[in-house]
């Protein structure tokens, strides 16, 4: 099955993310819907069916229908933790793929900021049971973070690097939530969290939204000469696994590792041919680990990685040159959209000052849930 | 695009459904699959991806992951009001026909009887501005009722035939949560719900899942001789139209009659050609406009197609021969699964005392939210 003879992208785009109590879910939804059309020189009109990836807003698929002036077609909200986004876009991608439809919309959102009622704890209604035990996302890391640092001698240091970077990063991106150089010692210094990670360890709660127009390769033809080809979309569960495994390491997480996996195969390479990736940085602890999993560097080496500026801009392979969660926010299930339009802006050569320099093959990737869902995206010219 | 050619099905199971206080979703949830899996000849290991559809249950996709022993295969919830169990079908059918997977999974669920704050209200946290104003089912179906009153001058007692005919369906159908008759003077008699719907014009309160194993039509020879055929799905949102649009006559459900035409464009068939059908009488009023919107009968001829007894088993369109929502249950997210449960059943000719004979083609329909969702599948052998 090769996704890129039958699926493109042909226009993104993404509402500016942040503490958004101006703009209700509906707004930030329309803001970015209607830069995607304009990207791809399409309309409400143009659309056949959509899906919206949210994990906290239950039923948001049908009351979307009239702020984005899609009537009378297919309208399907997708969730998956913090995959929803991306997994919309999936399931979009098949849809297309199989031929029942040519111009298709995926967009995810979420609004943290004000949510009350719809905020997280509610939406895991129904939760993956190692959630369901009282931990929280901050726990489950720190978990990882302490393992990882007893097993290769490494120090909170480290992960500072992380935070140094997505936010020089970000600085440059002007959607982020955050336009902030930090330094090693605010990092080192800063709150804790869950020891050992700090405030500037973990992401934002950020309010946000982002849309992709998926087409078929065939009517792509007829509204721009530089679509992008979907190379591949891996997606996998592991489950309990990770944190219920007697053996688990606690330094990688297999559901990375397998998405990647799969997405690779699809897309005919290796992590070597990817030129730049927007990872799931929810936390720096998670970026390294990223690293390793989706094969950018040797177990063991992602601290180097980072240190050595192979993940920077210029770099061997730039990670999160949006900033990343860390740095442009993190509301769940605008992410996995947001980083496709990221990956989009460069590989169309439209990223300002974070460019990275002949882009050709971006990846994206989320992870969800107690570490248990893995998801990752190939696009390229 | 004609998905016959690609997909089919080659499983069906389905829970008791009831008040099943005594199953957890997790025990619900097995008994369809395995049902499903046995039905079909095939175990977990044969499962490639998976889609759940819950619209009570968040992140329910990821938790279903060890009861089902699905590990390191993507797992998706999807979620569309009344029609998330049918649309997680879709997208499952349409990854088939992608080529993406042979042999793959689509379930539902809900657990309504104890779901305190799983419970629907928690659910559409987000929900379409009509059920924010303060509306419910009932007193949005009994807007429709009273309006088809005085268009066609009948009266409360051609509802009544709709709960006869369900409940004594119903007591063939060992898997319903109700077995037995009504008489029109019980139903006429009930306690008031929303005048002029009774108790028994609302379907009941029930938990259950169903889950039906969706395959290549290449790979399902390796499985049974006798795999049906998915011979398409239609699902049109209408938004806010039906109860916001000044002149809409509340006498049909525009999102039916949509999906239904899309279903028959791509079966290539006509409602003539329908051998049953299991339709969403979440109240009664709603068969009645079900009739007229999947064109079983004229506008208007809704309550004589169901006095005369074209309706009933042996009739000249069998309607609900499960028992329908009515009798059967409504536990949300499985219902659009639990019917293509019902089909797979008299197409198989294993639907015992209310077998529909010579039953070569079925469909099946959802209706969700305020009216805006309409999902129609069509199966045949």
């Amino acid at each position: 099955m090769n996704l890129k003879d039958k699926v493109a992208v042909i226009g993104t785009g993404c509402c500016k993310f942040g503490e958004n109590y101006h703009q209700s879910i509906e707004d930030m939804v329309v803001d970015a819907a209607n830069e995607a059309y304009a990207d791809a020189g399409v309309g409400p009109q143009d659309i056949q069916a959509a899906w919206v990836g949210t994990m906290a807003s239950g039923s948001a698929g049908v009351a979307l229908a009239d702020p984005l002036k899609l009537f009378n077609i297919p309208i399907t909200r997708v969730e998956n933790y913090c995959a929803s986004g991306m997994d919309a876009f999936r399931n979009a991608c098949m849809a297309v793929a199989a031929g029942m439809y040519d111009v298709v919309l995926a967009l995810g959102f979420e609004k943290l900021r004000d949510s009350g009622q719809r905020g997280l704890g509610a939406a895991a209604s129904h939760p993956h049971p190692v959630i369901g035990y009282g931990t929280t996302a901050p726990t489950l890391f720190a978990l990882a973070a302490t393992r990882y640092f007893k097993t290769y001698g490494i120090g909170k240091d480290a992960l500072a690097k992380v935070a140094i970077k997505n936010h020089h990063n970000g600085t440059m991106s002007p959607k982020a939530h955050f336009q902030m150089e930090v330094t090693e010692e605010q990092v080192l210094n800063a709150p804790l969290i869950c020891s050992p990670l700090g405030l500037f360890d973990c992401c934002p709660t950020t309010d946000g939204a982002a849309a992709v127009v998926v087409c078929s390769v065939q009517a792509a033809k007829r509204f721009r000469p530089d679509a992008l080809a979907v190379r591949g979309i891996g997606l996998a569960v592991t489950s309990g696994e990770p944190y219920m495994k007697p053996n688990f390491a606690y330094t990688g997480f297999p559901a990375t590792a397998m998405a990647a996996q799969s997405a690779y195969e699809q897309a005919g390479i290796t992590a070597r041919d990817v030129d730049l990736a927007e990872v799931h940085d929810c936390f720096t602890i998670t970026e390294i680990l990223n690293y390793e999993d989706l094969g950018f560097c040797a177990r063991g080496e992602g601290a180097h990685f980072v240190a050595d500026g192979r993940a920077a801009i210029g770099g061997e392979t730039p990670v999160n040159p949006s900033g990343g969660l860390k740095s442009f926010g993190h509301p769940v299930g605008a992410t996995g959209i947001r980083m496709i339009y990221e990956v989009s802006q460069h590989l169309w050569n439209k990223a300002g000052a974070r460019q990275v320099k002949n882009a050709e093959i971006g990846l994206a990737h989320n992870l969800g849930g107690p570490g248990s869902v893995g998801c990752v995206t190939i696009l390229s010219n």
